[in-house]
């Protein structure tokens, strides 16, 4: 018999899912990890879906990651479909698997959707907590969908200094939601919440371009998880433009900072990544920055490893055979 | 609440998992809707790991695969790891999730080491029933292992002309056992049992080109599942090498015909692919052919799908949920 551990949702919860502080930390450590080259990760695979009339139903995504000083590899399917609200379905939903790196033998199979909203809320917290100008008080955040919350909170993790948090949805339910539960305040328009904040994070579906370069301090980070949200100007004026993974971003199509790219209006030069800034320390100063993270299995790899660790040293989820006696061995 | 089906071993096999007839059906269809273009399969992408000395432990490989007509896509997450066996563990172990793409919902999550066997066993026997020169009717099977075995009954399930089928394992006792499963004998050494078959199919890890050419009928057909157990000689002579996914074959370094084309040995006009001979039928005559098939995502896909859709209409599997009641959505 060889068995694996199931872990839902709530195994999840129970073995710390929420707990954002560590998953700021464990994003920061994959980072540096990153940097040092103690990471193999090749440039996840995606399968794009159509609908009849040629426009994008959604994408299938196989994310692999083997992260040496943790001992685990692992990857992530993950399903992104642009309709699936209204069908009553979360627009991402993911499935992770854990492997022992020494014999290839799957450990646990878990819940990814909550793990990837999560590690993406770090991303970005650790995004702002490393590039944000000096002396940043105030944040907008448009977006209050369950990525938009897991960076509300992980927000509010990574920048203890935080003075002011503004959130803003088209729907004001949700940002009110938010707003109360990390100690916010509802923004009445996307402009007001933008205008004078230090730090501007995106986390929307849209591809709309909506953010105006002309509403930000000249002091001021913008973090773009949606990938869509910042009109081209303000990638273009940016001091710093920072990814984390440029052969990943370039091979996305519908990503602005790839197309810029492809229109030579953006020179490769002038793209930087995360983890070795992460590694040096903090970005000091101000002037406009960008930082537009397509997401990286090794961040969901992190994560999801210390929550199958707790889960096993805590007994949660659900242990099951792949198989029991066999004779095909 | 979501939930998925978990399907172990047990399951599979009573959702049909060792029929290996319906296998063979399988594996013939999709290479057919492969040839029809109604397949998306990306290269696959592998982890190779290794040992401090620098030689190969093993790899980690996400294969994902959308298979248009029957309405499923997914993701193979496989291990094969060379050292395991001493270990008491298989060299392969995997694990298959389907998912809807009309959603991207997980469908389910199930064992896929016997899956992937049994694929590809009927892959070799496809192979067989399409490039076997006319009047085949003697085969030899060198590696009575997991995947030999699988291939002994799919070669019987696909070609009901095969008079006689020696087996030979340098481990007697598995190829005693396997030759009494399939009504074979068993060859006293690898000489025997290649020397006057027409069909030689080879299903080890061994990397040491144990077939010699001067051991081969004028007319004969070689499948090679361990990819490195021809010697170039094989070939380079061959009147015909069939591949499965070229393009797949040419980017694993430690293949035979990989390492030819790179030295310029084997032109690359010189190789074809299974799946447009399978859609136009039978390759008839005879001379030496080759088939080195590397596996493709689409074949567990549709093996996996049948499965899946069997224990889904008898209530097989365990049902599982991803989540409960959950406010994160």
């Amino acid at each position: 018999m060889l068995e694996i551990l199931y872990l839902d949702r709530e195994a999840l919860v129970s073995a710390g899912l929420l707990d954002f502080g560590k998953a700021v930390e464990d994003v920061e450590s994959v980072l540096k990890m990153l940097a040092a080259g103690e990471v193999v990760m090749p440039p996840k695979v995606a399968i794009e879906l159509f609908f009849d009339d040629g426009s994008p139903k959604g994408h299938l995504v196989a994310m692999p990651a083997y992260v040496k000083p943790l001992g685990v590899a692992g990857v992530k399917w993950a399903a992104g479909f642009f309709r699936n609200p209204e069908r009553g379905l979360p627009h991402g939903l993911d499935v992770i698997v854990l492997s022992d790196p020494e014999t290839g033998r799957p450990l646990a199979v878990m819940e990814g959707a909550l793990v990837t909203a999560v590690r993406t809320g770090a991303v970005a917290a650790v995004g702002a907590k490393y590039l944000a100008p000096d002396g940043a008080e105030v944040t907008a955040l448009i977006g209050a969908g369950v990525v938009g919350r897991a960076a509300a909170h992980a927000l509010r993790a990574a920048l203890p200094g935080l003075a002011e948090l503004r959130v803003y949805d088209l729907k004001r339910e949700k940002a009110e939601a938010v707003a109360r539960e990390v100690g916010g305040r509802v923004a009445g328009s996307l402009e007001e919440a933008v205008r004078g904040s230090d730090i501007v994070v995106t986390a929307t579906t849209s591809h709309s371009q909506f953010v105006k370069l002309g509403w930000l301090k000249r002091d001021c980070l913008c973090v773009e998880i949606g990938k869509n949200e910042l009109e081209d100007a303000v990638i273009l004026r940016a001091d710093r433009v920072v990814v984390d993974y440029w052969e990943q971003v370039k091979s996305r199509e519908w990503v602005s900072l790839a197309r810029l790219w492809r229109q030579g209006l953006l020179p490769e030069s002038r793209v930087e990544e995360i983890a070795p800034i992460v590694s040096r320390g903090r970005l000091g100063g101000g002037g406009l920055r960008v930082f537009s993270p397509i997401g990286m299995a090794c961040e969901d790899i992190v994560v999801a490893n210390r929550l199958y660790r707790e889960a096993e040293k805590r007994s949660l989820g659900v242990r099951l055979p792949l198989w029991r006696a066999t004779d095909w061995l």
